[in-house]
């Protein structure tokens, strides 16, 4: 998996950007790890590729912008023998979350010799007083099977709890370690708490393992489970076109998942080439005119007789109005769903016509990202997990795991949620979009 | 695959019933199969396996009930080298379609040396004059991948046509075999086309292959594609299941097809057997009351905190108006939803009783319907298609390709389509599905 | 899924069999079970379904055979308050039987409330003192999850153990009920125990599930593990067609289970029909002269430069000399590796003939065997082992349960083992796969 | 994917290295590509992340090494109109050859309007004189669907072929632009023909694209067919599982590809986390003594009672005697066959020390490298596809496409075929590793 917008030369830092992790304290006991290949905190990962590039930067007399390298450290802060670590998954599920929390238990308990390890129930509300619901002890052999389903054995929710109220509750239970599992809300709280834990002088490592079906997030090439999402959806969007072929005039059409980036249903598109449209939020589109969606449509069933439309849930949000947007418990904008829109204003636009034709509606969103995490995804989720626990481990705080150009990264929250990925529309990506759907050659 | 009520002694036939298969003339040809064994008009399957039943049928002097058996006749009817086939589908998809079509033509090819098949196009509007629509000529190379994909290449549709533009359009084209794959709506205007034949005088066999999802049909035990629903129904109670424990008070609810019948919800609830509670078309429910679903659902969660429900589509039809039913252009009475009613109802439920939870509903119908069939479903459609051929070979017509205890069978159309198959509530199906849910410990 | 060979009437009874089902006792004890349709003992599955066969047998005065009829008995012998189960598995690995293990033990503790059940661990072995390896407890939290993977959590030996050592430990340990589940050589060693513990005196029910993954148990249309065998297989024959085209003169060999029957080669060959020549051991076949193997594949490789050949392990056994047979622990004839002895012969023989080729040979049996049951085949030993269980608490003993024209039933030991079913050449099943692999085109 | 090596901190480059592109001549010819990120050749990717490494060097006074960026360039050398390309694949099977085709013939024809594409039948062999075998002419509709089978449509072959005879091929056939598809061998053969036309005075642009299942090529993160091999392999050590648990002392020994790297066996080791030792080229072991490997597996068996071997094909080279060292036609080193020499004296050693047990062997290689590519793999194939087109359009020659640090590049053929990656001992990956199969609590 490559980096997902994959023009080297798109990439832009518009500001200077701190790239620096907050830290609780100095580490100053020795690791036991052997032969291992230790990382310093030197080392780094150029967020810019092109010599070049970094070369103009030198020469205007700033600092190469680069991420701080993830990896095991010498010096460590938190004592193993004294150490109780918490892990909490909020938001969606997401395919490789029981990956992760498998892998953080036994990283923590092997390589680390930490043994006292909570699994939160339910998301943030499981850090939060009088909810009556237990965390789960954790241990490698509770975990042992857990990766073979989907789903997050702690369970998950939505929504913000009481900063203050999650701090006392780690007080209380005296957790040095928090493991945030979640999208870019659930890593702002995480923020709030790294500093309120400061400032309340508890040396609590917070550290992130940024979640995000979309792989929309910033600064990351990737985020876990986005890769089974797209060969979860590729067999899906192979039904669309059985189903498209199967009738006179039929359309199979696709809601995929992806709120403000188009990343599933660009890559879902490529994996399974039957997609004849596929929209995406990036890229607007009008319904109406002759350099509408309907016309295109028209001209490929006058041509084919079936077409199959992929659409990202995000997209076309310029055919709605604007003042009814509403937020979910997480804060994320509720957008309209763009799928059911669709199919009812295609099946009035083409009776219209009078043109006969069948339209078939799926929305696999939650097949998606309840599945169990591939292969690959697993192993990837394996070593989010490790660097997570080598930060905590150094004393790191306020910082997420992050992957840049083949490398693990550290990388401050605040930083990971500044912004999110997008698609560039005139980028490589896009471009093989536009190949293999060869949309354009109805639509424009 | 067992019956798939399995209660051998709960097989009834209330009335007399005729299982003579109509013909088009005297069988005159000498079939060139060779090393084959040949299959005689006075070979028969019983309907009842158990002997005591026969005996009392004989000694009351009624005939022993029993349908012709499928398979190669040593004389034939129709004159290899002047036939002209043609293939139908029609109504929704179904796994399997392409493996029919392609074992049609390979079997008329290479069996018999029949070589000129249509495959018609889009169900029986194909059929009809003034649609521009062509057949597609078919032969072992056209079909030889067909079965990799689902859906049907020759497309399909729903709806009456003209019995009458049918007849013209086989006159006009000579052909002498129609096979139709459908559903019961579709063999009941086989059965129109083959009497309007014999009235007319033409002589063409008119051979039917069932096509159910819902494994429905009057006298098979099995029709195809219904293995490949269940084996693609059990990991999407699956997701439901990930689902549901992902939540506080998580409900995953699965909609499954079955208008009339819980076939393919009973089936998937055994292959994954997460399922909490199982509702089918043949056992009412109500819900509310003490003895009702909420009551039930609600102890399911306090015990467990969450809950798995898989629903057939026809389920809980008591709770509509009777006033509101319509029916689809097949004539199919078409249900009220209850998947989208049930998932609604829940939700004011349990709101109402103030008890947090989060449902998340499935719909995979279009995703299974349109599935390519599995190994053994592939083998079962080879087998339907070739005594498929053998059948109209031999001059028969007005009939279809059945199964029955193991066997294959031929079966008139008046049989098949006379009453629908339903799951037998005190029967060892359904037994099995309650020790498996064991929905009754929270229910009655 | 279809009685294997699919030819009524090539079923034959050559001498008078006996059927009935021996028993420890009178039933005395009403069940529990409510809302169950009982089944009477004299309710029966005919062994001919044609009734003019029957009407023949009657009419000669015999009775008519047919097998008694599985299902639960209204009369119990076991009183389920003291009952002592105990579970083992024998010989190679079978998809399905962690399904059967927790079906078993879920009938019985849910259905019958029998709640002392043993795992007894690898095979007969583990019923025999001295070998220090402690039986599991087992109960429906054990066996939760046990389904998803392959295998058997009891693990299984090859090999026949001390009947009187057995005994002795059934005894010891208080065991009413015996679940053997294994093929012909484990049910022989059943029945051994079985009238062992009849004349001690001792009350065991010895209930036999026949595991065969070859499908050649005599009286019974299917065992499980066999469709998923066949589902495995069509995948590994597609990558043979694979590495054959993907090379001048390819050949794709592909070695599939079948000792003395070639039921997973033929029905592979049909659910995916890309195989060139399915070889079995039904069909005897010459390597050399104008009528052999080598002449028919030298023939396939001039005309299309590629090959998939399927052979089931016991095929071509003419071709080795008799006098080297041997067995293995189970007792089974080691038939000679017809794989290896192709591949190398084969080779030899094109280049002998100056043809530049090349070879891949596959084997997959234990990729195949080990493999979890697919959800019609988990579905199968779900009902295979509530049969088990019913017949257990009746009483009877000496027995397996089978299936017989798509019901279950109950099968004397001595008469499941009597013999192995074969494929009929002249048969539906062989016909289907010449038709399929065209292979005759070739090869006469 | 990450770099399989993921220290970012262990790559070095030990000499100066030439990272130029040989052209055929000046571009000249304007890209009628519309709104398109076109790559100019100053744009370039480094080779060290790390920007202290790169600032070392810079004030060493050389270049950063970095390569050529990939990508569509504004100008081309070859005249689209006059384009006649060639399609070759060698060595054995991988999985995405057939999407790698296909996206050359869709790229050339409508990212280009090249419509004179050849398919090379069975390696280089095909562009050899006098074989008789007629390349295929592509296009997008005979490469439609090829890519959702393994194997290539082309078929492919090992062996050197005379350069010398290549370039009157080329030269007779027109062609000037020709895709090797292949490992290290075919692409140094690409090199002599890029060499040698340029000598001629023939502007043909020769352009690999990498295939390494072993996924060991020099400077590529990534070959493609990698990820895909992982994902089947992780399934299979699942059953290797299931019977190493289903017998006492039960051993799952698997055999993985990776001749001089063990990459396959040590992803899919993570990707499947039962495995508990794994055993590659890259970590020398003895069998004998305290430290050895046998003495570890006793004390595993001790311990659990089954154990879980995956062996990559080149590992254990020092247990034999190095002067039997044999190559293959493509003058690969043919590593002697670790996999059934270590089943062997496993047996032995086990047997000799009088403890039961149980060997079962799985070489899956051939159902591997054969099987189709999964989604993220096709669209990793796409994307190397497309860059290739774009590299000979713009006239560029005697290079391969590869991938660094999440970006593609253009590598030329010399320094991609210089070395081979290995796994570094000490780096996160083996560490992973180790972590997961613990194999050192039994072995050091």
């Amino acid at each position: 998996m490559l980096p997902q917008d994959m023009n080297f030369n798109t990439r832009v830092l518009t500001e200077d950007v701190d790239f620096s992790i907050p830290r609780l304290g100095k580490p100053t006991i020795v690791s036991s790890q052997q032969d291992v290949i230790f990382v310093d905190d030197n080392e780094r990962i150029s967020y810019f590729a092109d010599p070049l590039i970094n070369e103009e930067i030198r020469q205007s007399g700033k600092p190469i912008p680069a991420f701080l390298a993830a990896g095991p450290r010498r010096m460590l802060y938190h004592d193993a023998a004294w150490c109780r670590a918490a892990i909490v998954t909020c938001g969606g599920l997401c395919p490789g979350l029981n990956d992760v929390i498998k892998a953080l238990v036994n990283t923590l308990f092997y390589t680390y010799g930490v043994d006292c390890v909570y699994g939160i129930r339910y998301g943030y509300s499981g850090l939060v007083g009088g909810t009556n619901i237990k965390p789960i002890e954790l241990n490698p052999d509770v975990v042992d099977s857990i990766h073979i389903a989907g789903g997050s054995i702690l369970g998950s929710s939505r929504g913000e709890q009481s900063t203050e109220e999650i701090i006392k509750t780690l007080d209380r239970m005296k957790i040095n370690m928090l493991f945030t599992i979640g999208g870019d809300g659930t890593q702002r709280g995480a923020h709030e708490i790294a500093v309120a834990a400061i400032k309340r002088g508890l040396p609590v490592s917070v550290v992130g393992i940024p979640k995000t079906i979309d792989n929309d997030l910033n600064c990351m090439d990737k985020t876990f489970g986005f890769e089974t999402a797209v060969e979860m959806a590729a067999p899906i969007i192979g039904c669309a076109h059985n189903e498209a072929k199967g009738a006179f005039n039929g359309i199979g059409l696709v809601r995929l998942m992806g709120r403000d980036s188009g990343f599933i249903a660009a890559y879902a598109s490529l994996a399974n080439s039957v997609v004849n449209f596929c929209l995406i939020p990036e890229v607007e589109f009008e319904l109406d005119g002759p350099q509408g969606f309907f016309n295109a449509l028209e001209k490929r069933l006058a041509d084919k007789h079936h077409a199959v439309i992929v659409v990202a849930e995000g997209a076309g949000q310029n055919l709605f109005n604007s003042n009814d947007l509403t937020k979910d418990k997480s804060g994320n904008i509720l957008h309209k769903d763009i799928g059911v829109f669709l199919k009812e204003r295609i099946g009035s636009y083409l009776k219209g016509r009078g043109i006969e034709h069948s339209i078939k509606y799926f929305d696999p969103s939650y097949i998606i990202r309840s599945a169990a995490a591939s292969g690959n995804d697993s192993i990837f989720c394996l070593h989010l997990a490790q660097h997570a626990v080598h930060a905590a481990m150094a004393g790191m705080t306020d910082m997420v795991v992050g992957n840049w150009q083949g490398y693990f990264t550290y990388v401050p929250i605040a930083l990971a949620t500044a912004a999110r990925r997008k698609i560039d529309p005139r980028g490589q990506l896009w471009q093989s979009v536009l190949l293999t759907a060869r949309q354009n050659r109805y639509w424009k």
